[in-house]
């Protein structure tokens, strides 16, 4: 054993959760340090080459607006930008970015390991230290003890990593790397409650071996996007992805082989992720579906492999071959890595509190696949807010929490501590009760005062911020100043914008709730400011749908009343006789920071949460004390 | 067993071995497969961030003159550029150039996925198939086979790779890779015999606690540099590197742990390399020394990783941590790798052919790391000449072979298959008897014409080399065309030139002898043509040590003579009853392909040469048939 130093903060893991972690705690002036199996490997993505989509994109955008790094990267490495969803309302658009993967570590390992307060090492963690239910470090196996008060574990896949394909099995994380034998028992010991999941990926194929005028071509977008609000809104097209699909023949060569399929034949134990299914699973699920979408995605300009989006699969190798092959354009296709499925220990997240602490061992986090998630962007989002947590804690300062009516962010964590997950959890709009106020394009004006109040903001960010929000009162107040009154040449002018005469007299805020005018066709007939895209974007959701956001702010109001109700820390449920036997254990269990989570864990009815406000009720007339 | 392709030539390894050997077969229009355990390691520098040095940069010219690749590519990722041994002469001026490491695996990864007639692929290889003596394919874990008739072994250090650091060992290959564990075992059940050899490297550690005040900088040159002679010599420079010196309490501290060192206390078993031995065995070996000098490298542009050249070591990483903290300018050093030894197993190079295959297994090449040597470099050339026989085999035609006056690579693969090595074998210009003929500048002059004859090099390549030849020829006539009389003027003008007037009539060729005088000296006064930087080198050079050369030459045709004397395939030394037993057996052994080979073999002494030398000149009276 030789103490080599003591941080506030280890990180153990160098992922998209790893990453956002190292980073919040260092420039929240924790000392930490980020302990990777393997340096070449930070930022690795080890499934698919694109960043965002529909929910991820909502969750890039707020860690982008809380001082995060993803959206950044992103923007950066970026091979190619859409916007999907644009056909139905902004709370469900979705920007999504194909990555150069390489790059993308590249540029992420060159900001971590420029980061003021944050040390970068190989290390093999081996154990987690611990003393009266308190983190005080980690061991690696080396032999090596670096002290801390807080661990945040990001360990992705790693833990008892085991790789599959077909009959093959062997210990190891993602594209050949060690996995991590040991820290899963040491976590055991400490006593937490380990889960076994599986994800996979495709086969990467030869980009040459593509027959591509067999299938469309996905180009990018050409008006200009961003992730980051610091970043500027231009075309970023360098390479197009190609769509193609499965077919009937590619049906039968995997039914045939099921047998063979380690997801049917028992060898895979682990859980797979409902919305990231294997070609299997999907061909076993949806045995109606005549096809399947598929999406050939290149993985950077430094390699001609490309990613068979949609096709995940641990068949035997031949028969990897055997099916690809009977898709239009990957009839000559040779494979260049083989596609595998993955299994790893991963934490029960209902041990978690929402701040992302583990309720029994104190100083320890976690955040990621290692809470159960599947996916770079929430594992980009928890790693956020361990990070910030681990880094808060250490500083004596409050959790912060994100609740479920501020950001997707507070809906993915709350859905893991509070309801668990029984497979790997993926973000998506629908989980969101209040989806029309969590859009992507105003997670700054959601998030980045909080971010600048617990200081992860920079002020360069806030600058960009508050000039934004002022361009918004701006653009709006300039709408409302101008009337539009019904008269022949208002009539004439308005035929001009292609839009119907007013009869009564309204203001130009008004009128721009019609849904054929935009803030631009006002401005060339009406006196208003010129105004960025992002700003006319934000001003046009503003007013075209406040009617229904106003309605969702109302649901908002009433849901934080129950939110801003906190459980007392000492409160003991087995104590209140009012609840049901099955609310009283899952309360104990979890423990809920508020009766707002309270009243969405599973088996804890309307009922109970009755008996709960007026437990709370006396509890604070009394204070805190309820007499039996 | 599933069959999913056969080619003629089968690389196994991404290496730099691999790279070279790859590129010359498919080159050479052989359908080639290359193999790698991970596709994000092609290339990889494990060891030093470096190519070139004396006796490497003559390789790395050889390999460029030939048609290789990693000429180009140092040229193209290279961070820094120095001339070495400048104060010495011509023969041994070495070219060294620090490399960005995930640059030029970039670079490289992009030349093989995009060359013509080559697969690369994510094949973990677990057998050789061979069918009476002779290769047929090989097997990997997946059951895959691929079919070849020549498989080119470029496994580095990958064959039972055992990291050692300290107490602490486990199976893989450098940072974190899977090893491979089954293929040793398929080779010795093939007839092959195996060693066991070691390698190592220093920490890397983090720029950002290095103290550079404390340290001496080292710029690159300021003048242009290149290593192929395809690229433009110009100045390279993006970073600087620090000297700096153990001293008695870095010594101290590894002689007080000596009985932790791995190196000492029985934990490594296979063999390291003499000349790039680990910290711990230069203080055993040179005990009475004050200090070694230390280089302090950047890895690359995108990271902070520093490489500590000169401090390989696999003590425990305490030890480590506190004789690093001894250095001056290390004093704050924070390891974010830990310094390592890796053992592996490897092939007796005694078993091979000048062409570098297996005398036991026809169509079994191999290079590199496999062959028993050490460094990029010789592993890039044992590839390039494995790559172009494999190829050549395939398609019928003679062995490629450089001899020792043509070649370095011809030093480095007589050395390896005549004397075999009992350790990783290093070149050095000492291990050429003719290194004023092989100097780095005219490897080009040397080498070009026999690659472009091969089909390896390229036209524009070979139209580069002819302008050269050309332009120095007609500076050579030019300068034989200008008389030098003895005169004022003259003696004036020689004077303005900073050198002694001439007493009998020369020509300016005769004068260009003078150390005092360059060709740009002359071209001041007298009409000459302008020519190219490496022009005027190649004149001045061949002038100036015209009467060096020239004996050289001589000794070069005298040994010509023995390596000009074929022996028979079917010689059976063992009825050659006027050899002595030891040469014999050693003859019959290593079977050399000339008397001049022959005569290299320990044990075969000059009695046996003139045994030899007797019975062939009777063997071809007699034609074929020596009656005993």
């Amino acid at each position: 054993m030789y103490v080599v130093d003591t941080y506030d903060v280890i990180v153990i893991g160098a992922g998209h959760a790893g990453c956002e972690a190292a980073l919040a705690s260092a420039r929240l002036g924790a000392r930490t340090l980020m302990a990777t199996l393997n340096l070449d490997n930070i930022a690795l993505m080890p499934c698919n080459p694109a960043v965002g989509g529909p929910g991820k994109s909502h969750l890039v955008r707020e860690i982008d607006a809380l001082g995060g790094q993803m959206g950044i990267n992103t923007d950066l490495t970026c091979l190619q930008m859409r916007m999907l969803n644009t056909g139905k309302g902004p709370a469900v658009y979705s920007l999504r970015a194909q990555s150069d993967k390489k790059l993308y570590q590249m540029t992420m390992t060159k900001t971590l390991e420029n980061q003021d307060h944050l040390d970068v090492k190989q290390l093999m963690i081996t154990d987690l230290l611990t003393k009266d239910g308190k983190v005080t470090g980690v061991q690696t196996e080396l032999g090596e003890v670096y002290g801390a008060s807080c661990v945040i574990l990001a360990t992705g896949t790693y833990l008892k990593g085991k790789i599959i394909i077909g009959e093959c099995t062997y210990s190891g994380g993602p594209i050949g790397q060690r996995s991590a034998e040991d820290l899963s028992g040491s976590l055991i010991k400490a006593g937490l409650k380990l889960m076994r999941f599986k994800t996979g990926t495709p086969a990467r194929v030869d980009r040459r071996t593509l027959r591509t005028d067999e299938m469309a071509v996905q180009e990018g977008d050409t008006d200009g996007h961003a992730f980051s609000f610091l970043s500027e809104r231009k075309n970023r097209n360098k390479e197009c992805c190609w769509l193609t699909f499965t077919n009937e023949k590619t049906h039968k060569i995997i039914r045939d082989n099921l047998d063979r399929a380690p997801m049917c034949n028992g060898i895979i134990q682990g859980i797979g992720p409902r919305y990231c299914p294997s070609i299997e699973s999907k061909i076993v699920r949806f045995a109606d579906k005549k096809r399947h979408q598929l999406f050939i995605e290149p993985e950077g300009q430094s390699t001609e492999e490309m990613y068979v989006q949609g096709m995940s699969t641990s068949m035997p190798i031949d028969v990897q071959y055997e099916f690809l092959r009977t898709i239009p354009g990957l009839e000559d296709v040779k494979i260049m890595r083989p596609g595998y499925a993955i299994e790893y220990d991963c934490l029960d997240p209902l041990q978690l509190t929402p701040s992302l602490e583990t309720k029994k061992v104190s100083g320890l986090f976690s955040a990621g696949q290692s809470n159960g998630t599947s996916g770079y962007e929430e594992a980009a989002a928890q790693g956020l807010i361990a990070g910030i947590n681990a880094a808060r804690k250490v500083q004596g300062k409050n959790p912060f929490i994100l609740t479920r009516s501020e950001a997707y962010i507070g809906v993915l964590i709350d859905d893991l501590v509070t309801k668990g997950t029984q497979e790997p959890y993926r973000m998506m709009t629908s989980r969101s009760e209040y989806r029309l106020v969590l859009r992507q394009d105003n997670a700054d004006l959601r998030l980045t005062q909080k971010g600048y109040d617990i200081g992860l903001v920079s002020q360069e960010r806030y600058d960009v911020f508050c000039a934004k929000k002022k361009a918004i009162a701006d653009g709006i107040a300039a709408l409302r100043s101008i009337s539009i009154t019904p008269s022949k040449a208002m009539a004439e002018k308005l035929d001009a914008l292609g839009t119907a005469p007013v009869h009564t007299g309204i203001t130009a805020y008004e009128l721009l709730r019609r849904q054929d005018l935009s803030y631009d066709k006002l401005c060339q007939t009406f006196d208003l400011p010129e105004l960025d895209a992002d700003v006319k974007e934000e001003i046009e959701i503003m007013i075209k749908y406040e009617g229904y956001i106003g309605r969702q702010m109302e649901q908002v109001e009433k849901m934080n009343r129950l939110e801003q109700k906190l459980m007392p820390d000492d409160i003991v449920y087995a104590d209140i006789d009012t609840l049901s036997g099955e609310a009283r254990q899952k309360l104990d269990e979890i423990r809920p920071r508020s009766l707002g989570q309270a009243s969405r864990i599973s088996g804890v009815s309307p009922a109970d949460i009755t008996a709960l406000l007026i437990y709370l009720e006396q509890y604070q007339r009394e204070g805190g004390h309820v007499s039996k």
